[in-house]
Parts: structure tokens; C-alpha cells; sequence
């Protein structure tokens, strides 16, 4: 008696590489068909080709394709239009490419008994390593002042005496969200001797952490913080947590990183706190529009990082994503719960 | 039998924490008469105000104090021409402020039985962290391709793709020197998952580095360096050892961190790499000629992050310096030998 497959449909783009991990795995039978799918740009692009499109026959094989699929890796286009399209009736598990997959399915507008059938995924923890090493360039920049650093270059100015740097141990960071990325953020920078704080609804301690605190308690954590990095994602819990309050609350010259999504933070209140430098520094990969519209202040603020939302790029993502599709492939198989399943209650 | 004691004449500006600090051992006679010293300015300043003059009756009385000294802690202004000046007939013991220390003294143009009567010390190790804290800014802000993220900041560009940013993972780094500078960097970096490579004349192998290269073979070494970070102090037999050849030899891309004293790289080749981009980024807190000349063309690079000697700058540099001066003051008085003896051949 042969063992169980999963027939896995690939409907986002696949390098050869990540393609190799899934054909290694034989109890997945891949359904992957290039031709009906864009090609990747570079390393990491879940979109492909913008002029990328299907002919009409094309798209009804991409169809046939889904209606036999146990399970889908990938949203076309990541493109919340497409969410209802992979999930067909054979359908038991969606894999998304992204670490925030939550607000895409979310976004979906699917019914419940859909959201009942189906188990969806995040590629939640692939993405952490990379926004904990931006989210660290954030404080360290941050923390060594850079921005004046920059400004005395750009004058040729060597002066008599340099800004006093602080240093990461025993400085008091205050990680909001414990999730894959807040407790690599927080296992690096405790590594490194910083007295780290992480915010939880659930949790009262992690392990990464020194202390944990409830989101209610924020403006009082945040008044003790030479450094608050979000790295929450987007759901209405979150929206605007980081409030005109909260960002007044910290101490002045405080450095501010962002990791999750941008409508975490109250976006105004930030760009006025950066302004008058009440916060000193700001790294920011992520913003309440992306792209960061043309007219924002965040651009010309020379106490600003502005990142296109790329600091979860990296070289092995995609290999690291087939990696996670083998090992969830094997649980859904063996009857296991899957790893980064998405809450379909608050998508996240 | 009372213990015996030493007289600590202080040269140098002295705050009150790190004198509170000298006053608690009691095996220490402070000498220390403020108003023969220029005020500090700043935390860590060890010149003082640039207009204090001492009147003739001071410059005595000051120097009458050094003749009763058994050890001098600081030469006056930093100034090689007041090393001699320290050195007097009782003193046994010249503690320098610097952890590059050797070249002041080397500088002093002592006669061989001073450098032979007299220990001379550095305060090597109390700079170590903050530095390594550039070294670890400067590698990621190369890393992560900041210079490109600037620019693209600067003409408002959210771009279609990021770039790729190399995680700290597995990259390879070549830190040149494992003094403590050099120790403290590789252990932040091998904590980080970087694989790090010293180099040492003398060692094979060292706890805070995967390999030890010799380095004759540095061009070798070079040539497997995504980032080189200089440690080490200005001697002659450091001078330029980062040469045309080396730059030359390393990656494309790569990035160099300066940490140690400017003239262990030539500065010319290295601002060409830079400006051919051969050299990704480059961040240095040291310059061949310092201040670095307004005409030097390191200042409107782009990739090049410029920091005015100020790196090692911390809030507990005083305090640090004053537990290493008790340190070595009860090893003096116990004929144990010193913590940080400078050597006076090759004056590091």
C-alpha cells in the first residue's frame, strides 16, 4: 500500500531551487505547471512579471490545475480577488508566501464554512531573521546617532567633540509582539546585553524576552524605552496601538523601528514626533500606504530610514518557504496541526 | 605596618565618579590638585578646556606634584611632548588614557633606561564594546545596502524590487587584530552567526574567532571577506598593511569597517574602491590625518559613513578607566604584572 500524497498546486512564482526541496519530498505529488504562471524577477518575488497574463485557455487549465489540488501554495498575484479562486472544493490547506498572509485571506471575503474547510498558512518565521538584523541597523544607527553623524559629513565638519553613542547593553528595548519576528528581535538583541521588554496579550514571560507586558500597559512601557520596534501585524487589535499618546510617552531622543505593518503605528503622529525630534531616529520598513506616497515628510527626514518593505528579502527565502511547505505538507499528511496556521477570526 | 600605598598624580581632566571611584581604594595616595588641570568638558574629554593655561607658579606646582608620584595617570593635552615631563624620577608607572596609548608614548622620544625604569599602560579593553557596536553598525549598514536605500529615500523611489540584503548568517568576516578591540567584534559577530576570521602574528587559534590567519596572508584572506574590520593600533608594522593589493583582493561589494588607527589602511586606494563601488560601503571612526582633511573626497562619499574619532565616545568611559587604574595600582603594589603593559619596542 503506497503511502498518502498531497497534491500540492503552485499558483505564485517557483525557482528551480525551492521546486527542487518540494520534488524531493515524495509524498507531495507537485501540480506545477510554469507556463500558467509568471516568472520571478529575483529571488523572493511572489508576484512575476507585471505583463504576465493568461489566455483565456490558459486560464481555464489554471483552473482544471486548482480543482485537483489538495493543497495551494501561493495567491495569484497576491491579489485578495484571487484568495476564493484557489479554493476549490479538494482544497484542505492554503499556503501563503507572506509572513502577514493573515490580512490577504482576510481580505478574501470568504464565507465561513470556507474558512471552516480549509486550513491557510503564513510563511511566518522565514522572514524573521532579516527583519531582526534591520530592526537592529534601526536601533544601532539609532543609538550611535547617525543622523548628526550625516549631517556633520555632509558639512565636513570634524567637531570638537562627538555625540555621546548609547550603548546596546543594558539599554531597554521594547519589542511589541512576541510572534516569529518579536522573539527573534528580542533573542538578538538580548544577546547582545540589551534589557528587552516584549509586549503580549496572552503571555505573561517569553523566554527571549526579560520581561512581558500586556498591550494595555503600553504608554508606561513605553515611557521606559530607548527603543520601541513593532513587529505586529496588521489586524484591528493592532491598528494605530503605537498612538499619538504612546509616541509622546517615550523619552526623548527615543529610536523607533517598524518590522510589521504600518498601520500599527499612527503614522501623523510619528512624522510630527520625528520633526521635533522627540524621537530621534526612525527605521521604518513599513508604512499605513506602501508605497509611501510621493507627499509624505517621512521621505526628507534626515532622522528617517525609509525601506521599500525589502527588509524581508534575502537570498534563501524562497528555499526557506519550500522548506516550511514540505514540513507542513507531512503534518497535514500525518494528521498533525500545521505550523503557522492563520487565525480566521482576526487573520493574523 | 601600615600597607604601603601609591601616589596617583592625575594629569589629566578627572570627573568626580571616576575620582570617587580612585579615592575608594585606600592603597591609592591621590594626588590630584583640580586647579593645576583643565576642566572636562564632556564625559570621557581627556584634554579639558582648550584655553586653560597654568600660570608659572602652577606649572611648578605641578610639577612638584609629579616629582612626589610613584604613578601618573594621563599626559597633559595628549601631547607627546609632555610624556618626558611625566616621567620623573620617582615615578614607576605612566597609565595613558588611550587604548592606542603606545603610539603617544612611542611619540615621547623617551631615552631606553626611562622605558626601561618606567611600565607605561593603556586603557585598552574599556573601548572595546562601543567600538565593536560601530563595527557591528558599519557591517550591517553595508549589508543592508543603506547608501542605496538613501538614495532611493532622497528621490522618493519606492522601487519595484529591493535590493538584496545579506544577513550577518553565515557571512564571513575578516577582522583584522584580536587585541580586545578585535576579540570584543568577534565575539558580537560569531553571537550573530557571522563566521569570523582573525588575524594574529602570534596566535593560531582564539576563542572568539572560527580561524586565525597570519597576516602575510591577508590578500588570501581578503579575497573570502564579505566585510573586513580594521582593530588594530598604529605601529609601524601595521602601517598600510591593508594595501592597494588587499582592497583590491576583496569582493566586490564588500564592506570595510575602521575601528582601529587610519594608517593600518592606505587611504588613497581604499577611496578609489569606494568610488568605484569595488567597496560596497565603509565606516570608519579613523582617518590617515585627523581631522580628516576638508579636501579628503571620504567626506561626500555616499558609501562611506564618516565618524569623527568618536566612536569609542560612552557615557562610562571615565568610571571604566578609574576601575582599570585600581586594577593595575593593586597589581603594581603586589609586583603583579600590569593589565595592558604597553610594549616599547613596537610602542602598542
Amino acid at each position: 500500500m503506497s503511502e498518502p500524497r498531497l497534491k500540492l498546486a503552485i499558483a505564485t512564482p517557483l525557482p528551480a531551487d525551492a521546486e527542487a526541496v518540494l520534488r524531493a519530498e515524495p509524498r507531495i505529488e507537485l501540480l506545477h505547471e510554469p507556463s500558467l504562471i509568471p516568472a520571478q524577477r529575483f529571488p523572493s518575488d511572489h508576484y512575476g512579471e507585471a505583463d504576465f497574463k493568461r489566455t483565456p485557455e490558459q486560464e481555464a487549465a489554471f483552473d482544471a490545475l486548482l480543482a485537483r489540488a489538495d493543497a495551494v501554495y501561493g495567491i495569484p498575484d497576491e491579489d485578495p480577488a484571487q484568495v476564493a479562486r484557489v479554493c476549490t472544493t479538494s482544497v484542505r490547506w492554503v499556503a501563503t508566501t507572506a509572513a502577514g498572509g493573515g490580512s490577504l485571506i482576510g481580505a478574501g471575503g470568504l464565507d465561513d464554512s470556507t474558512l471552516e474547510r480549509i486550513a491557510f498558512t503564513s510563511s511566518a518565521g522565514v522572514h524573521a531573521r532579516p527583519l531582526a538584523e534591520f530592526a537592529l541597523l534601526g536601533v544601532l544607527a539609532g543609538f550611535q546617532r547617525v543622523p548628526e553623524l550625516k549631517a556633520q559629513q555632509a558639512a565636513r565638519v570634524w567637531p570638537d567633540r562627538g555625540d555621546f553613542p548609547r550603548g546596546l547593553a543594558g539599554a531597554r528595548i521594547l519589542v511589541l509582539g512576541l510572534g516569529h519576528i518579536g522573539r527573534e528581535v528580542s533573542r538578538l538583541l538580548s544577546a547582545l546585553g540589551a534589557h528587552v521588554t516584549g509586549t503580549s496579550r496572552h503571555a505573561t514571560s517569553d523566554p527571549h524576552a526579560h520581561a512581558v507586558v500586556h498591550p494595555d500597559r503600553l504608554e508606561e512601557a513605553a515611557a521606559n524605552a530607548d527603543a520601541l520596534i513593532v513587529t505586529l501585524p496588521a489586524t484591528v487589535l493592532t491598528r494605530h496601538l503605537v498612538s499619538r499618546a504612546v509616541i509622546a510617552a517615550l523619552p526623548a531622543g527615543a529610536t523607533v523601528v517598524n518590522v510589521g505593518r504600518g498601520t500599527v503605528i499612527d503614522e501623523a503622529a510619528l512624522t510630527e514626533a520625528l520633526e521635533s525630534r522627540h524621537v530621534g531616529f526612525a527605521a521604518l520598513d513599513v508604512f499605513e500606504t506602501e508605497p509611501l506616497p510621493s507627499k509624505s515628510r517621512l521621505w526628507e527626514l534626515p532622522n528617517v530610514l525609509v525601506s521599500p518593505h525589502a527588509a524581508t528579502m534575502n537570498r534563501d527565502e524562497d528555499r526557506l518557504i519550500a522548506e516550511l511547505l514540505v514540513f507542513n505538507a507531512r503534518r497535514l499528511l500525518d494528521g498533525e496541526p500545521l505550523k503557522n496556521r492563520i487565525d480566521t477570526h482576526e487573520f493574523y
